[in-house]
């Protein structure tokens, strides 16, 4: 019987499992935005995502979905007589070109196969036309499992193609992966906190370069919600310019906190560690949906080689230990499932959701 | 010393005061937002906002601040070759004129004095030249401690406009006020949760009427993250669009539980003795900021004629009790002070605040 008040353990790649303390967080008493004590929590938190981040950029936080940030990128910093190109390897970064293109601008796609990465190779090819005034990329594709080579591709963008503006969907990627904002000369990144940070959904993380904020100045119509410059002046008074989702921020500020003691480089390597796990269990039982090289370390989406009944064995494992991972998405559902391993999941975790899972589908 | 792990009691007119078994709700696992879980949870918390809200149209939950809505009336409902007519008499009235600008829209602005209702006689004046196809209300404004006769405007709007549509920021007036959303015949009305819901930041509650919906459709570059379509395509399954603030959404549908079982009539009778009861002392010590028939159930804008230094007493109460109440908002920071009632917010936390106040002031 379906219960919200007694909800299955999520290694679903999104919203996923958040442990109780985390949980806590949320529940302490609320604060004035426009107090001191609002300002004081928004500094230290902001003041350790710089550090989680590698910037000395500006960070700010949206009451949003990350799909807000979509929208907010091309809105501040896309003129309406410049183009985007699009570069579309999945279920989101498809979805990202057509909300691009919903806020009237204009977009070329550059489209591969599922399952396949977009290399510098590719993008060099269109950026060459000289046409572009910015990119849109996803790090981690969370439909397919996939990581593109962000960092090769920034290399290439930093020497042949300074000027041509680079957003970022690190949804999935944040935290779980090695991300250097200002290394990586990016102009606008950004996920939401209920992958990797793990921490409920309601609030997105994003880091913009001072190149795009100068840039959205002059970018007529941004509207208000999302309007970079109006983040920006907020920022100077450690605030928001609207109403933020405070219980998030404190958890996220208690996140941060285990983060920057931990260590990005050991977080990052916590991830692999689990990313190798779940892949070396894939293979012997299916297969991996990637190549190994952009095959994913927050989650991994698993080809049914066996053809097994996904959602049957997804149905089976929730009565049984309620407990949900995920079927594939979209067109891959059924041909694939995806497992998560990021945040707070543990190596422990995925031992007793993998051993559940030899036992159904053994 | 400012500790926000110890921030004061909120009287200030939202953030409100949240109670302890409200503030558990966030800290309930959290649900996967494509799950059968997610959907029982939004089918039953929209299914009682619709009971609340006294309509059979359409109840959206917004993972945003209500300032998003000023947005999302406007992008979705108003052409660019439409004009708007703004009714401004305080700050959150006026900038919602300025969103509507951002967005490229033709705005005209009805502007009254602060502290002074807009009235049915001055909308019918101007909407009589056939100029608008929309208008922006605010029910209760939130820096002047004043309620607009919407009820009247509407009657009149019914009468003589019927196709104009009537957009309404219900941000500081729902729950605590009548609103009865078919009857008023209104297209759009918003509010946050950290007002008369009185549930921490970061959600907010919005009714779009059929004809609104409607007219979306031609509407273009509404963008994506607050497209009534997309909101209306997902309600079909009992989902958001994009992810959403699901520990919000639990408290929500607690305290809707609670606004059901009390009744509408009775939610609304109890802020008007909270109402009552805060005017009457206003009165007593100082004055009311607005006319009487047109003073806030919700919050009460003081004005300040004993020439206290408001920002002291504020300080001296918060050091004394750790509890806050609002200085005045803008222009009239110093000239007066603000209380809230709404919500959680009882007759005798009332009584308490004000006892303390009286020893400061004397």
């Amino acid at each position: 019987m379906v219960d919200w008040k007694n909800p299955p353990r999520l290694f679903i790649p999104g919203p996923v499992m958040v442990v109780e303390d985390v949980l806590q967080q949320l529940a302490r008493p609320t604060l004035g935005h426009r107090l001191k004590e609002y300002a004081q929590l928004h500094e230290e938190t902001v003041g350790m995502l710089k550090q989680i981040l590698f910037t000395e950029q500006n960070v700010f936080l949206s009451t949003s979905s990350a799909s807000g940030i979509w929208e907010a990128s091309i809105r501040n910093c896309v003129d309406f007589d410049e183009t985007v190109l699009a570069t579309c390897c999945g279920a989101f970064s498809d979805k990202w070109a057509n909300v691009a293109k919903s806020c009237g601008r204009n977009v070329d796609e550059l489209k591969v196969e599922w399952g396949k990465a977009t290399t510098p190779e590719m993008i060099d090819e269109r950026l060459a036309t000289g046409k572009y005034a910015a990119i849109t990329l996803v790090y981690n594709e969370t439909s397919t499992g996939l990581m593109n080579p962000v960092y090769e591709i920034s290399e290439m963008m930093k020497a042949k193609y300074p000027d041509v503006l680079v957003f970022v969907d690190a949804v999935s990627g944040m935290i779980g992966l090695p991300l250097e904002f200002d290394k990586l000369g990016w102009d606008v990144v950004f996920a939401s906190v209920q992958k990797a940070f793990a921490i409920p959904p309601g609030l997105t993380v994003f880091a913009v370069s001072n190149r795009a904020l100068e840039k959205s100045k002059s970018v007529p119509y941004r509207g208000y919600y999302f309007d970079f410059q109006a983040f920006a002046k907020s920022a100077q008074k450690n605030q928001t310019p609207t109403t933020p989702a405070i219980p998030h921020i404190m958890a996220l500020n208690y996140q941060c906190h285990k983060l920057v003691k931990e260590g990005m480089e050991n977080v990052w390597a916590r991830h692999k560690q689990m990313g190798d796990f779940v892949r070396r269990w894939a293979k012997e039982r299916f297969d991996v949906f990637c190549e190994d090289k952009y095959a994913s370390n927050t989650l991994t989406t698993v080809t049914n080689t066996r053809g097994i009944n996904v959602g049957d064995v997804i149905k089976a494992v929730q009565q049984k230990h309620n407990t949900a991972f995920g079927n594939g998405y979209g067109d891959l559902k059924e041909k694939t499932f995806r497992i998560a391993h990021m945040g707070d999941i543990t190596l422990d975790d995925l031992k007793e959701l993998l051993g559940w899972l030899d036992k159904e589908v053994q």
